[in-house]
C-alpha cells in the first residue's frame, strides 16, 4: 500500500514579513499541488523528482549532503519519522510542481504531507488541527524559528487569515481568482529575513510604524475579500507592494512587473512571500499573466484550492 | 538696462505630496539655473527658448492660449506684474535649462525670477524673506492651492526643510551630493494630486498612517543630513520611494530605476517630486547616472548650489 499526501501549495496574499513580527497576514492555497507517496520498506528511503534531489535516492540512515535546501528537506523527513517513533520505516517519493524556495511554501508542504502520509500509514486518525500543529512544531524544531502560516494554510485550504500574534488562523469566506509566477531568487528567505531584521534594529520606531501600515492594510484587506471587492484588494496589494519596497526585500524584475501591471490597469499586484525574488501575485488577468512570462517568470495555476492536504490510499 | 534674475532650480528629497497635507519635507537647489530677463519696453512681451513658448513673442494685453502649461506660465507673470500695479511695461525673456513641469520647480522658478526681475527694475529693494513670500502668494492666486515649498527653496537657496504645518522653513547645514535626471511625465503634477487625494478619501485611516511614516522619514532624513550620514540618507530615500509607490504617485521607469539601483549598490534612489513620470533623485554615483541614461532619462546637474536666486544688472 502505498500512502498519497497532495498538499496544495499556497501564496502569500498580505502580511509576509510583518507575520514574523506577530502582526497578521493572509495566504490561501493554490492549485499547485505537492506530492508525497510513502510505503513500507526494508529501510529509509527518499526520491524525488524534484527539491534538487532529481534522481538521487537518499539513504536516511546515512546520509550526507552539502546542499543546504537538500539538507533541510531531509531534516523535515527524518523530524517527522522521528516525530512517530521511528514506527515504520518507508520509503518516500516527493513531487513538487514548483522550484523549492520560490515562495509558495514548498517546505511546509513537504511537512504537512510527511505527517499526513505517515500518520496515516501508522493508522492514526489525524484531525486537520493536529496535522496543522505538528507540521508547525515539526518546522519549529528545523528552522528554531517559523510562522504558523504555511503549515495552517496548506492543511485547511483555502483562504487563511493569521491573526494578530501569530497564534490562531482564521478560515475567510473567498473565492477570487489571481495570476502568479514565479522567479530564480537571488536571495534566500534566511537573507531577507535577516536585511528586515537589519532595518528594525538600526530604525525600531520607523519600522514599527512601517509594520503598522502593513497590519492595517491586511485588515482592510480582509474586509475586501469579504466583501469579494477585487478593485479595493487590488489597490491594497499595490500599496503592500511600496512598503515591501520600503523594507528592502523587492527586486527589479518583479518591481517592474507590478509597476507595469499598474500602469497596464491590472486592479492588483504584489510580491509574494519572503522575497529576494521569488514569486509575484496580481489579481485574475491575461496582462499580467503576459508581462509575468514576458520577464521570464514561471506561471503557476494560482485558482484559489479549498481542500487543504488530501490523503489517498494506493 | 536689463535686469537678468538667476533662480535655481529643485529637487525634493523627501516629503513631496506629504507636504501638501501639512507634513514636513526636504528639498535643495541644483546648479542648473532658470534665467529671466526684463527690460523696460512699449509693451508687455514675452519670449522664450523654452516652457513651450520657443519662438514666440506673446503680447500679454493680447495672448490666447490652448496650452495649459504656456497659459499657467503667463498667469505667473501677469500675476507678478499685477502685484506690483503693472508700474512699467516691460519685455521679458524666460531661458530654462530643462523642460517645465518635471518636479523641478520651474513654475516657482517663474514666479521667484519675476517676482526678483521686476521688483529690482521698479527699484524695490526686497529682502529674500519678502521675495519667497511674494512668490508663494503669486503661486496660490494661479493655482488656488501650493506648498511654500519650491519658491521658498529656490530664494533662499541651499537644503531647505518645510517644517511641519507648512507655514516655516529652516535651512538645513549640509552639503550632500546626488546624482539626478528626468523623464517625460504620463501624467501632470496636478493628476498625481487628485489621485493622491482620492486615496485620502477612501482610504483616510490607512492614509494618515502613509503620511505618519513618510514624516518620520523625513525626521530621520533631517537627522542623516546633520550628520552627514550619506548610508543612512541613501536607505531613507529607498524607504520612501516604497511609501511613493504605496500611493501610487510612481511610474515604470523610475521604479525600474530605483530598484535596479538598489541591487547595484547605489546608497539612496527615489522618484522626486509629484511623480508620474518626472524626476529621480539619487546619491551621488556613476552607477545611478549610467541608469538614468541608459532608461532614456536627461541627466541634470544636481550637486546642490547654495546662494538661492541672484539678480544681476546688464
Amino acid at each position: 500500500m502505498i500512502v498519497e499526501a497532495s498538499v496544495p501549495l499556497k501564496l502569500t496574499l498580505f502580511g509576509e514579513h510583518a507575520v514574523v513580527y506577530g502582526r497578521p497576514a493572509i495566504a490561501y492555497t493554490i492549485s499547485e499541488y505537492l506530492k508525497i507517496r510513502i510505503k513500507e520498506s526494508e529501510r529509509f528511503y527518499v526520491t524525488s523528482n524534484t527539491l534538487e534531489l532529481t534522481g538521487v535516492k537518499v539513504d536516511l540512515h546515512e546520509y550526507k549532503v552539502e546542499n543546504e535546501n537538500v539538507k533541510r528537506v531531509l531534516a523535515y523527513i527524518t523530524e517527522t519519522i522521528n516525530y512517530f517513533g521511528a514506527e515504520k520505516k518507508v520509503s518516500i517519493d516527493i513531487e513538487s510542481p514548483v522550484d523549492p524556495s520560490v515562495g509558495l511554501g514548498t517546505s511546509a508542504g513537504v511537512v504537512v504531507g510527511m505527517v499526513s502520509a505517515y500518520s496515516t500509514l501508522l493508522g492514526h486518525k489525524l484531525s486537520r488541527e493536529q496535522i496543522a500543529k505538528i507540521s508547525h512544531e515539526i518546522e519549529l524544531r528545523v528552522q528554531g524559528l517559523a510562522s504558523i502560516m504555511d503549515t495552517h494554510t496548506e492543511t485547511f485550504g483555502g483562504f487563511i487569515l493569521v491573526k494578530k500574534g501569530g497564534k490562531e488562523v482564521e478560515k475567510l469566506d473567498a473565492n477570487m481568482n489571481f495570476s502568479s509566477g514565479y522567479f530564480r531568487r537571488i536571495a534566500t528567505t534566511a537573507d531577507m529575513l535577516k536585511r528586515v531584521k537589519k532595518l528594525k534594529e538600526s530604525k525600531p520606531q520607523l519600522f514599527e510604524s512601517v509594520l503598522n501600515v502593513i497590519e492595517q492594510v491586511t485588515t482592510e484587506a480582509k474586509n475586501a475579500i469579504a466583501k469579494n471587492d477585487e478593485d479595493e484588494l487590488g489597490e491594497l496589494m499595490y500599496i503592500n507592494h511600496g512598503l515591501l519596497f520600503s523594507i528592502g526585500i523587492t527586486v527589479p524584475v518583479i518591481d517592474q512587473i507590478v509597476s507595469t501591471a499598474r500602469i497596464a490597469g491590472v486592479k492588483g499586484c504584489k510580491v509574494s512571500g519572503g522575497g529576494g525574488g521569488g514569486a509575484v501575485v496580481c489579481t485574475k488577468s491575461e496582462q499580467a499573466e503576459f508581462l509575468i512570462k514576458a520577464m521570464g517568470g514561471k506561471l503557476i495555476n494560482a485558482n484559489p484550492s479549498f481542500n487543504g492536504v488530501m490523503i489517498k490510499l494506493i
